[in-house]
């Protein structure tokens, strides 16, 4: 904690300062975007930007992580507060406090009982499908406040002002860089520049609102942002809780996740270690915090975190001058901020999640694995079909359906002696020699639940195979771990093997695992004998048969 | 498909009679008490019993299995038809049929692509832990129809009556298999005899009813049976479908682990082997018969079954002859059926469900894997306390759970030369020699989304560890897949050491594993070589560094 502040060096300064200032001018349009993409008042993405970062910064691991609202986290919140209170109400205002509240409170057990784990629950393109359709659903849903009016129609004076704002922020996006670069800009003073475009486009409809009468053609604006910090905004009164208590377990699972994964690359680029559990307490810490202060859920951004980087963050303390200089915005008067146009700001979230839409990932996948490809492919339709959150689950189930149907077809080899020599060597691949009352299999997989049956099955096929084999030796040279599951089917084997009068053998058991074995009544109901070496079987269960 | 039926023998005919004989007299008590929990009339539980069986003989792949009505399916039929439609509705049976077709769709669907891995998705703990949690919430459940009232209330007559039925198919269950014996039948018929206490006990409610008074004390009955088979009964204008699409894959899934887990215990007893793509077709069959005959979701019966096996049947076509008989009962007058009193047949469910109450698995897990004993006790309470769906997912959750958790503590070793050989072996165990500039890691897992993270890490904590290293070689002889996942954190790390100056190595490369690689660019982009064999990669790389 804070472990960053006692090295503190001062030529880290000048970096986080200006770090500090160029993701606080890129805070304020975005906090106030994803907040309405939540369906919240756009003041409480600014609430949200404040305590979060900070309380992250005194438990977080990771030293260039922005904390704060995030596109697909808001398209959560919206998914789950959505149905219980209209967009913008006081009550979904609670809600999505007390959303937060549930999700952090859910991230700070998990990192108390030290399940870090969790953020090995989904692979990488099953994340990057997830991420790809929710990105499409949120740029989608802002469409209506781009044009006014929901489709096919269209509101004019507000479709020209969205339209004309998106038209700006892509051109920027694209062309912005490399005109501050050719302006004379050294590159990396270039890059952040452009990524200040959202910033200017709302300030600029901000000035078009004030100057022409826009406003009483029927373009929205904001409205009143009421000045002053946020203050404990958490009706402990509601009887809400209970719906939000799934959900928030879902949305804590996505917080997680979404934040390691931007907290990884940049930690590769730092080679930094990030250590899972103690993000699981910062992101915790920070969504509470959140809660308590009026936000709602936020996490680790990867395009915020990433302009950090490049801005020159070093430490947290980039995000504390953040935290500040938004705080000192609330302070100021914050009239201005009232006419701020809705299509201009709907404008900003499209541009936003089109970054997000990178197919690389599938592209990678598709020629390399087309299983890979497939999950992708079906998370993101199941996020386009079916809703995030159902997209969450379907992303979770084929991740560990990969997981299982790949554990399903565990590697076991038959094993034959190269002659004259104490080697045993897979018969498909060597020339290696066989006796026909012997069949000796090498199990290459750690024995569970999930391979159990499969391996049970191969072991019966084999056995059908070598029909005239009286004695089974299973060679666990490669087997690190056995569970109760497989332990329970090896018994049943040993007592199938022994009714056939078949004996079963074990050689080169691992030290853990006869550890373990030795609580079992396996060992005790053995049908055979432990041997610590392939060839000691061998020879002894060959030596054994001629004398019979 | 019926290829059981081409190979019949006449002497397998005696034994599939008399089993056929003897489910049939379980079936009628038991298929009524189970429409009971799933809150439906009784006699939906004898129409679920005469279909499905017969599909199933023609599709699934069990010899013995015999399938209908289930304790386990059925409560969880009525925790989701309950919030939907009051017990014993016309609405509720409509819905529980849907329900039946929503899982037998899933079923089938699932069995056409090919899933039966789902079979491994559970842990024996964690499913003998959701068994436990089913049985508690069953029997507590219908407490309040053997008392006649909601407790801490009762009614004398029903709780007399249910009492007395329970306390008799108590003692029935522990002396009257042995009493039988001692009259001179064979252990076998004996056994076999004892089973039929419920169908006697029944007979005995019936008799009472029609003989005494208690209907006009308030005793209830089951009320009037319609005679005749049944019809489809699928109203297709209901809007109730959507609601039931996600409970029906829940049930589904259970569904098949509980008929797979039945006839995998009876398969191992007649060494017979069970095809769980088969399974899934026929179970997913025998639901859509279901639901078109009028009934609810059905599976495979563990305790039917084993009643099955022990009564002799050798063939699918034992579950024929049950199906014809109970067929045979409905044509008959059933005034009868309607004075069975309902304690009598919630006495029933408790003696049922109690002997699901299996605490040896628990035991056996508590001796040698904490951590299962605890998934089993989580499963259990989270049955008792969230509910049976709940309960599902909380199992899943676990088992997966424990699957990432132990994947992510991957084996690595450091491997060091024999003195004088051409072996490499973990310098832990053995005398083995290294050199400073040369890393050499043997990798002992698959590499995949939920290893890879934890494999990087082990790396860069050797590296740190081996400071003066220059050049890193993963030994691959143990790897057997890499995922895309996988693949994309090697081309991370890859880049890396070539940041850092230090070359990275393959070696041993297993051949299906060197095939998937040639798709990627991490072969091209290697900052290293590929080598055959760890000797050559140590013997070229000291080469190179002595030249240098």
């Amino acid at each position: 904690m804070l472990h960053w502040l006692k090295q503190y060096r001062r030529a880290q300064l000048l970096g986080d300062i200006s770090a500090g200032l160029v993701v606080a001018m890129m805070m304020i349009p975005q906090g106030m975007a994803y907040a309405l993409v939540a369906g919240l008042p756009p003041v409480v993405g600014i609430y949200a930007s404040i305590l979060p970062p900070i309380i992250y910064a005194l438990f977080g691991s990771s030293m260039t992580q922005s904390v704060g609202p995030m596109a697909i986290v808001s398209l959560m919140t919206a998914a789950v507060i959505g149905p219980l209170a209209p967009p913008g109400s006081a009550l979904a205002t609670v809600l999505a406090a007390q959303l937060a509240l549930v999700s952090g409170a859910m991230l700070l057990l998990c990192g108390a009982l030290r399940m870090g784990f969790l953020a090995n629950f989904f692979s990488r393109p099953v994340m990057s499908g997830f991420t790809v359709g929710s990105a499409i659903v949120i740029a989608f849903d802002q469409l209506h406040t781009l044009l006014g009016a929901d489709l096919p129609h269209f509101h004019l004076p507000s479709a020209v002002l969205g339209v004309g704002s998106l038209l700006l922020l892509v051109l920027a996006k694209q062309y912005l860089a490399g005109l501050l670069k050719r302006c004379g800009l050294p590159p990396v003073a270039a890059d952040i520049g452009a990524k200040l475009a959202p910033m200017l486009v709302v300030i600029g409809g901000i000035v078009l609102m004030a100057a022409t009468n826009l406003p009483e053609l029927g373009v929205r604006a904001t409205g009143a942002v009421p000045a002053g910090l946020p203050h404990l905004n958490l009706a402990t009164s509601s009887a809400h809780w209970r719906p939000l208590l799934q959900p928030g377990l879902l949305i804590g699972f996505i917080i997680f996740l979404m934040s390691m994964s931007a907290a990884q690359t940049l930690a590769l680029k730092r080679n930094e270690k990030l250590v899972s559990n103690h993000e699981l307490i910062g992101l915790g810490a920070a969504n509470v915090a959140s809660a308590l202060s009026g936000g709602f859920p936020v996490t680790g951004s990867l395009s915020r975190s990433a302009v950090n980087f490049a801005a020159g963050a070093n430490t947290p303390l980039a995000s504390l001058i953040t935290a500040a200089l938004l705080a000192c915005a609330l302070l100021a008067p914050t009239g201005w901020l009232a006419l701020l146009p809705l299509p201009t700001l709907a404008a900003t979230i499209i541009v936003a999640v089109l970054g997000m839409l990178e197919l690389g990932i599938l592209r990678t996948a598709w020629r390399y694995d087309r299983g890979d490809a497939l999950a992708w492919g079906a998370t993101c339709l199941g996020v386009l079909v079916l809703g995030v959150e159902a997209g969450v689950v379907i992303g979770v189930a084929l991740s560990m359906g990969t997981l299982i149907w790949r554990a399903s077809r565990p590697h076991i080899a038959v094993l034959g002696r190269i002659a004259g020599s104490e080697h045993f060597r897979n018969i498909e691949r060597y020339p290696a020699e066989t006796q026909p009352e012997l069949l000796v299999l090498r199990i290459d997989a750690n024995l569970f639940f999930g391979n159990m049956e499969a391996v049970v099955e191969r072991i019966e096929c084999e056995l059908r195979t070598h029909q005239s084999a009286r004695q089974l030796v299973l060679v666990m040279s490669a087997v690190s771990s056995i569970d109760t599951t497989a332990l329970m089917a090896l018994s049943e084997l040993n007592l199938s093997l022994k009714r056939r009068a078949i004996g079963l053998h074990l050689a080169e058991v691992k030290g853990p695992v006869m550890d373990r074995l030795r609580h079992s009544e396996l060992l005790h109901q053995l049908n055979g004998k432990l041997f610590l070496s392939t060839a000691n079987a061998c020879d002894h269960l060959h030596a054994a048969s001629v004398v019979a």
